[in-house]
C-alpha cells in the first residue's frame, strides 16, 4: 500500500487529536500545557487514550514519560523511537511539541492501516517538560529517561508554583527518588534511532515556499545567563572622556555581537546570538545618572564545535577591547554549555532520498532551536528530525501549521520507517 | 585692604560652617539634606545662625528660601544676589550646593572685615530644593522665588515620603497657596546680578591642575524621559534576517549617540548625551527570548541653541534609520526642554580680569550640570558662576574640595563684588 495514501487516511485522527489537545490546554490566549501540571497531564491522557484505541502497548517511566508501542517482529531488536514533548510554554501554540507525538501516532496508525509490520518495536514517546521556561532546565523528560539529568535538577522549583521538580514528578506518578540515584529507563544501546517531527520555529520554510525541512543539526551553545558590566555611576554632566558608562559598554558589546553574526551570515556559517536580558538596574538607574552598572545575558549557538570555540574566543576579544576602551569591567558570571546535537548522516540521507521519492519539496535546515532529539544524540543514539512549515513562529498563540504540511512531514517519517525497518515485508 | 587677605581671614568661618553642615546632614555614607525636610532644615538653621552672628538681616519667602542681607549704601538700587542651594542628593557630599552659600557668607564677612560697603544690598541666598531626584522637578526654590515654577509642580510628591511639595513647603514655614497663584518674591528688574559659586562636578579642573573655573554657560537640553522601542518578541533560534530585536535597536541608538558625541568633541563643540535608563523589561525578558520591547531615557545637552536644534534633528535621523534597518518602531514619549542658561558677558569678563589680577589660574568651562543660576538667567537676570576644583565628582560622599581652592574661588567672587559695586569706596 502507498504510504502517502495510508498517512492521508489518518487525516481525521490527526485533526481530532489536535482539536482535543487544543481543548485540553486552552488558556486564552493560546494553550498552556504546564509540565508536570494539569495542562500537560490532560495532554498525556488524550494521547494515551488514542493509543489505547489503536491497540498500542502503554507504558510509563520514572520521569512519567509516556511510551506507546507498536510491536515489531523482533521484540529484542533495538527499538525505534518517534517522539516529542507534550508540554508548552505558557499561552503558547498547540503544535510546538505535540505535533511530533501526533505524527508518531499517525505514522503507527498508517502502518497498521497499511498492514505493515516493522522488524522491531516502534515506540511513540510523549516526553515531559521540554520547555525550559518553567523549571529553567531543558530536556527534563528525555534526560530523565536517559539518566542524564544535570545535578540538582530535581530540586529546582517551577517558576509559577515554587514547588520542586521532584514534587511535581511524584504528583504525576513518577519516581523522583529513582531518578535521583541515576536510574535510567532507556538504554541508548537498545535504541536503533530517535526521530522527531517538530514545527519550524522560524519562517524559513514559509520564505522558501516548501512544506518540510530535513534537519542538518541541533545547535550547541555557550551561555552567560547572568553577566554584568561594572562602570561608574556619575553625574549627567560628566564629559565623555571621564565616563565609565556601563550601559554604553553594553551597547557596544551588543553591536559587536550583531556585526559578528552579520559577518558569519555573509560567510554562510550558521549561528545565532541572543542577548535576551539587557538592562540597567531599575532600582538604581535614572534620567540624569550615567549608568555605573549594567546586566545582560548571552546565548551564542552554532552547529559546529569549531565555530562555537571560535565564537567563544571572539566574545572574549570583544569584551577585552571594550574593557580597555571604556574603563569598565565585565563580570561574565556562570557559563553554561550545550553540546551540538549531531544528526545521523544515514538518517538524514534516507530522509532526503525518501522526500525525493515522494515528491515532497524540502529544505536542508539547521534547527534554530534546541530539542529533545539533542538529548538522545548526546548519548550516542542515531537521531534525525523533520521540520514542518509554520507561520508566526512558536511559543505564541499565533503558531500556524497547515494540516497538509503536517501530513507531508508525517508521510516522510512513515516512509523512512518502512524503508528502513520493513524492507522485507509490507 | 587686600580682598584676598580679607577672605583668607575668614578661613575659620568657612571650615566651621562646613564642619557644622556636615554634622547637620550626616547620614552615612555621606550627607543627606533632604529638601523641605529635616536635613535641609538643619542646614538652613546653621547658615541663618551664622548670618545672624554676622549681623546680616534675615528674611524668608513663600518658598522658604533664606535671604541674608548685608545692606549697601542705596537700599533702593537693584540688589546683587550670591547664592546656591542647601539641599543635597541622598548620601551625597557636603559641598554640592552648600559651598555657594558659605562662599556668600565668607565674602560678606570679608567685606565687613575689610570695611567695604557696597553701593547696593548684597543678598546671600540659601536656596531650597535644587536637586531634582527628590521631587523630579528642578530649581524648585529659585523658580519658586521668581514665580516660574512649572504647572503642577506643587502637587508632585517627594519620592521617599510620597507627600506633595505643597505639604513639604508648608511644613517648613512656606506658603504654597501664594506660590500657587504665582506670587513671586523676587522681581528680576530689581536684581543687578546673580552670582553662584559651585564645586565642579567633573574632574576638568583636577585634570588641568587649576583651582577655579569661570563658567561660560549652563547647558540647555532636550529629554525623552520615557522612550521605548517596539520590536517583536521571538524565539532564540530565529535567524537574524527575521528578527526585530528591540534591544539591539536600542544598542544601535546608544552607539550612534556615542559616536555623535565623539564627533562633536573632536570638533570642539561641547555637548553631553546620557542614556540613564536603558533596559529590557525585567517582567518580560529572558535568556532565550529575543527582546520585543526596550525602554530608555535620553538627555542631550549643549550650550548653544543652534547646536541643540541640530542635535535634535540628528536624533530624529538616527531613529528613522534604525527603524528602517531593523523593522522596529521608536515611541519617544513626552519631550522636555530646558533653555540654555547664558552667562552675562560682562560678568564673565570681569571675573576673568579679576582672576588675572589676583593671579588665580582659571579655566573657561561650560557647566556640565544645571544650576539655580539658569533659573535666574531664564528671567533675564545677569548671571555668572565660579566653579571650584573638586575630585571624585559630586552626588556622592567622596566629593573632595580643598579649602584653599574654595578660598581662591571666594576671593575671586569677593573681588568681583568690590570691583563692580564698590568702585568709589573701600
Amino acid at each position: 500500500m502507498d504510504i502517502v495514501a495510508a498517512v492521508e487516511g489518518e487525516r481525521a485522527l490527526a485533526t481530532e487529536l489536535f482539536d482535543q489537545l487544543r481543548r485540553d490546554g486552552l488558556d486564552e490566549p493560546g494553550v498552556s500545557r504546564d509540565p508536570y501540571g494539569a495542562g500537560e497531564q490532560r495532554g498525556h491522557a488524550t494521547v494515551a487514550a488514542a493509543a489505547e484505541r489503536m491497540g498500542l502497548r502503554i507504558g510509563r517511566d520514572e520521569a512519567a514519560n509516556l511510551y506507546m508501542t507498536l510491536p515489531g517482529r523482533d521484540p529484542d531488536a533495538p527499538q525505534v523511537i518517534v517522539g516529542s514533548h507534550l508540554d508548552s510554554v505558557p499561552h503558547g501554540g498547540n503544535f510546538d511539541g505535540a505535533a511530533g507525538v501526533v505524527a508518531g501516532l499517525v505514522a503507527a496508525s498508517a502502518l497498521q492501516r497499511g498492514g505493515i509490520t516493522l522488524d522491531r518495536d516502534l515506540v511513540v514517546m510523549g516526553i515531559r517538560a521540554e520547555e525550559s521556561i518553567w523549571f529553567q532546565v531543558s530536556y527534563i523528560g528525555s534526560r530523565g529517561a536517559l539518566g542524564t539529568l544535570p545535578d540538582g535538577a530535581l530540586d529546582v522549583r517551577r517558576i509559577d508554583t515554587n514547588r520542586t521538580l521532584a514534587e511535581h514528578i511524584a504528583e504525576c506518578g513518577g519516581d523522583p527518588d529513582a531518578l535521583r540515584v541515576g536510574k535510567r529507563h532507556l538504554d541508548p544501546a537498545r535504541i536503533a534511532a530517535y526521530l522527531e517531527l517538530h514545527i519550524e520555529q522560524a519562517p524559513s520554510l514559509v520564505e522558501a515556499g516548501k512544506p518540510v525541512a530535513i534537519c542538518t543539526g541541533i545547535p550547541g551553545n555557550f551561555r552567560y545567563p547572568e553577566a554584568s558590566i561594572e562602570g561608574s555611576h556619575d553625574h549627567v554632566g560628566l564629559p565623555r572622556r571621564f565616563r565609565r558608562d556601563a550601559a554604553v559598554a553594553g551597547a557596544e558589546f551588543a553591536m559587536a555581537m550583531d556585526r559578528l553574526w552579520e559577518e558569519y551570515d555573509a560567510r554562510g556559517i550558521p549561528m545565532a546570538c541572543t542577548i535576551g536580558r539587557f538592562y540597567t538596574d531599575p532600582a538604581a538607574h535614572g534620567l540624569t545618572i550615567v549608568p555605573g552598572s549594567f546586566h545582560f545575558s548571552l546565548d551564542v549557538r552554532a552547529y559546529d564545535e569549531a565555530v562555537l570555540a571560535e565564537l567563544d574566543q571572539k566574545v572574549d576579544a570583544i569584551i577585552a577591547g571594550i574593557e580597555q576602551r571604556r574603563g569598565v569591567r565585565f563580570h561574565r558570571g556562570s557559563k553554561a554549555r550545550a553540546a551540538i546535537g549531531a544528526v545521523d548522516p544515514a538518517i538524514r540521507e534516507a530522509l532526503t532520498v525518501g522526500a525525493a521519492a515522494l515528491g515532497i519539496p524540502t529544505l536542508d535546515l539547521g534547527s534554530p532551536a534546541s530539542h529533545d532529539a539533542a538529548a538522545f544524540a548526546a548519548v550516542g543514539v542515531p537521531m534525525g528530525m523533520i521540520f514542518v512549515r509554520n507561520a508566526n513562529g512558536s511559543h505564541n498563540p499565533r503558531e500556524a501549521m497547515e494540516i497538509d504540511d503536517f501530513l507531508a512531514g508525517t508521510a516522510l517519517l512513515a516512509k523512512y520507517l518502512v524503508d528502513t525497518y520493513a524492507k522485507t515485508s509490507g
